[in-house]
C-alpha cells in the first residue's frame, strides 16, 4: 500500500486490485490492526486486509475543529427560535467506533447547519437535554412544551424550530399539539435519519425547509421531513397524524389518514390544505399528564390476563391496538370480552386503535365488534396508537373531564 | 310514498324529493318503525324518514335461496383442494342488521362464486371450522396445517386455497411456511374485505387469482389478493412478508421488505421473481408450538416491570417490537437493560423486530442498541412482529433447537 496521509473521518477512495470503496474512513481499534476501515455511504461498515489496498486516495479531510464558534444575528432576517433536544440531527460519525455520538454543544450544531441561516435568524436557542428520542418520557415533552410556550410568546420570534431523535419524533409530535393551547405560531418538529457528515445526509435539507415552514402562516404543531427518499422537498405534515414506519429511510415518517399541509422546497413553500393561520393569541401550555397508561397490541390467542396486570399496578388508561375494523378476541377461553368489563368497571379507560394503522375503526359491521362497544371501549376512529397513547394520558390527567368526549374531540 | 314491492336484501333506488340513493334495503327493526334504511355501496348505512321518500325502486331481486345445490365437477380442468375457514369471504349482508353474518354451508359458498370454476375443478373441499380469524389460535393454524399437508400430497390436486378471515390472515400465512416442511406445490391464502353481496367485493377477483396462483408453478405459501383499490391484478406475496395494513380496502394487504412472486389478472399469471418450483416432494408437517408466547410494542416512558409479568406466567419467549434501529429505553428509571437481561437469565428468550414495520434492524449505529444487542436480545433484521411471534412459537416447540440460529435461518 502507497503511504497515505488519510486520518480517521477524512473522506476517502480505497483502492483495491479491481474496485475502489469511497466512504469515511474509520479509526481501527487494536484488535482491528492490519484492517482498513471505511463506512460507506449506505450507512454500512466496511473492512479490508492492509495487504489488499493499494492506495488510500483523501478526497475531503475532515473539518477541523474551531476553537472558537459564534451565532451570527442578521436581524433583518425573521427570527425563529430553536429547541436542540438530541437524536441523529445533533449527532456525528464517531470515526473510532463507526457509531453515531451526540454533538457537545449549540455551536457544533449550527457548524454544521450554515444554509440554516440563509433564510432566518436564529435569536433564540435552547436545549433542555441531549436525548436519544428512545429515553424521553412525558417530564421531557414538558420541559419542550414549557420552552416553545415561552418562545410562541415573544413577539420577536416568528415560529419555532424543535429538533429531535426519530424513534419517538412522533409521540412528541402529537403531545405538543395538546399541550399547547391557543397556538398562535408554526411549532416545527424535525429530524434527520442520518447524521450530517455523510454524504447521504437528510438533516440539512429538512433544517431548511423546516426554516421557511417556521416563518410560515401555518399556526399548527408540525413535522417536517423529507417527503420521499429523493432531495427534492419536504412534506409539513400535522403533528398527531404522522408515523415513522421505515428505520433507515430519510422519507421514515408518513402522514396516516391525513394529508400534508405543505409541500416544501429548501426555497419556497406551496401550501396544500386549510391550517389555522398565525394570530396575536397567547399560548397557554396545559401540561397535566397521567403516566399510569399503556399500550397494548393485540395478537391471536393472547390470554387477557395482562390486563389484570395493569389492573394490580394502577393504571388509569389502557390504548389497545386491535384487529381489523375493531375486534378483539371475542370466543373461547381467551376472549377478552368479560375481563374487558371488569377492568372498565373498576375504572380502567379502555381506548380501541386499529393495528392496521392505516383507515378507521367500525364496531358495527361484524358481530365482535358490536360486541367489544358494548363493554364500554371507547373505538378512537382514525386515530393513530401513538397519538392515542398521549392524549389518553393528556385527558386522564384532568380528573374532570368526560374522557370520552375528550378523546373523540 | 308510492307502494313499493322492494324487500330487504334487494337492490334498491330510494327517491326523495331532491335525492336518489341507491343501495341494498335492510330490514327496520321494532325500535326503527317508519324509517327506511339503505346500506349503500360503500358500505355504510343510511337511514330515511319514510315521509320523506317518495318511492322504492327495486333494481334487482335478492338472489333466491336454492332448495339443492350441488358443486359440479369438470374433470378436464385442473383440480385444486380448498379449505374455508370462515371471515368476510365465507360471509353475507344481514338484512336485518345490516352487519355480515357467516355463511352457513360450503355450498352456499360457491353459489357466491361461480367464476372460481371457469379455470380449475375444485376436486375437494374442507371446513374445519367457520371463524372470524380473530378469534383463531395456535389450534386452528394446526387444523389447516394438517388438512393442507393431506391435500397436498394427493396427486389429483395441484394446488389448494385457503379462504380466511382478514384480521389475522398474515399470521396464518406466516405459521404456514414453517409448518409445512419440504412444500411441493402451491398453498394459497385469500380473503375478501367486502361481502360478496356487496358491489365493491373484492372477492370474485382474488379467488380468480388464487385458482391460477394454485395451478401455476409456485411452490411456495402465498398470499393472494388486491394489488390496489382498482378491480385489475392481484399479487401473489410472500406468505411470512405480508401485513394487514387498511381496516377497508381492498389492497389491505403489503408486502414488507421483500417482492411479490407474481402479478396476477383474472386471466393470466405473470411470474415476477425467483421462487420455489413445484416437484415430487411428499409434504410432511412439523406442527410442534409454544403457546407461552408474547408479542410487546414498546412506548415512550413504559416500564420494564412487564417482564416480570411474563417471567411470572412462565412465558418461554417474548418479541419486542422496539423503537428504530432497534432501541429501548436505556436510561433513567424506566431503563430496560437490566430486566431484560435478568428474564433472559431466568430462561425467556427475548427477540427484536421493529415497529417501523419497513427496514432493517441495526443494532451496532447507536450505543442504545449496542447496549440492547449485549443483553442478548436477538435481532431479527427485517422480520415482521407477526412473523416473529409464529416464528418463535414454532422454533420453542422444539426444544432440542438452537432457537436464535433457527431465528435467523
Amino acid at each position: 500500500m502507497k503511504n497515505s496521509t488519510a486520518q480517521p473521518g477524512d473522506l476517502v477512495e480505497v483502492h483495491l486490485s479491481k474496485k475502489i470503496y469511497e466512504g469515511i474512513l474509520l479509526q481501527s481499534s487494536e484488535s482491528e490492526k492490519g484492517i482498513v476501515l471505511l463506512k460507506l455511504g449506505s450507512g454500512y461498515n466496511i473492512g479490508f486486509n492492509q495487504k489488499d489496498v493499494l492506495e488510500i486516495k483523501t478526497k475531503r479531510k475532515a473539518k477541523e475543529q474551531k476553537k472558537e464558534e459564534r451565532i451570527e444575528h442578521d436581524m433583518k432576517k425573521p427570527s425563529i427560535g430553536m429547541i436542540i433536544t438530541g437524536g441523529t440531527i445533533a449527532s456525528k460519525l464517531d470515526a473510532k467506533t463507526g457509531g453515531v455520538d451526540p454533538l457537545t454543544s449549540t455551536e457544533e450544531f449550527f457548524r454544521f447547519y450554515p444554509e440554516l441561516f440563509e433564510k432566518v435568524n436564529v435569536l433564540k436557542i435552547e436545549t433542555p437535554f441531549m436525548k436519544a428520542s428512545e429515553d424521553m418520557d412525558y417530564k421531557d415533552w414538558q420541559k419542550i412544551a414549557r420552552i416553545a410556550e415561552k418562545m410562541l410568546n415573544d413577539s420577536n420570534i416568528k415560529g419555532i424550530i424543535i429538533t429531535h431523535g426519530t424513534d419517538t419524533l412522533h409521540y412528541t409530535s402529537s403531545v405538543l399539539s395538546f399541550f399547547l393551547r391557543d397556538l398562535n405560531k408554526p411549532v416545527v418538529l424535525t429530524y434527520s435519519q442520518r447524521s450530517i457528515d455523510r454524504a447521504s445526509s437528510d438533516a440539512n435539507m429538512n433544517l431548511q425547509c423546516s426554516a421557511l415552514a417556521a416563518i410560515s402562516d401555518i399556526a399548527e404543531v408540525m413535522l417536517v421531513g423529507h417527503a420521499s427518499s429523493n432531495d427534492d422537498f419536504c412534506y409539513a405534515m400535522p403533528g398527531d397524524k404522522v408515523r415513522k414506519l421505515h428505520t433507515s429511510k430519510r422519507d421514515a415518517f408518513k402522514i396516516i389518514n391525513s394529508k400534508p399541509f405543505a409541500k416544501i422546497f429548501p426555497d419556497r413553500i406551496e401550501i396544500l390544505r386549510e391550517h389555522k393561520v398565525r394570530s396575536k393569541n397567547k399560548v397557554k401550555t396545559d401540561l397535566k399528564f397521567e403516566e399510569k397508561v399503556a399500550l397494548v397490541k393485540l395478537y391471536p390467542g393472547q390470554s387477557p390476563e395482562i390486563l389484570d396486570f395493569y389492573l394490580k399496578k394502577k393504571y388509569k388508561g389502557i390504548v389497545l391496538e386491535v384487529m381489523g375494523l375493531g375486534h378483539v378476541i371475542t370466543k373461547g377461553e381467551n376472549s377478552w370480552i368479560k375481563k374487558l368489563k371488569e377492568v372498565q368497571e373498576k375504572g380502567i379507560v379502555v381506548c380501541a386503535t386499529a393495528q392496521c394503522i392505516n383507515g378507521r375503526l367500525e364496531g358495527y359491521v361484524y358481530s365482535n365488534g358490536r360486541k367489544l362497544l358494548e363493554t364500554g371501549v371507547i373505538f378512537l376512529e382514525d386515530m393513530l396508537s401513538e397519538t392515542a397513547l398521549v392524549k389518553l394520558g393528556w385527558v386522564l390527567g384532568h380528573k374532570d373531564w368526560d374522557v370520552k368526549e375528550k378523546m373523540l374531540d
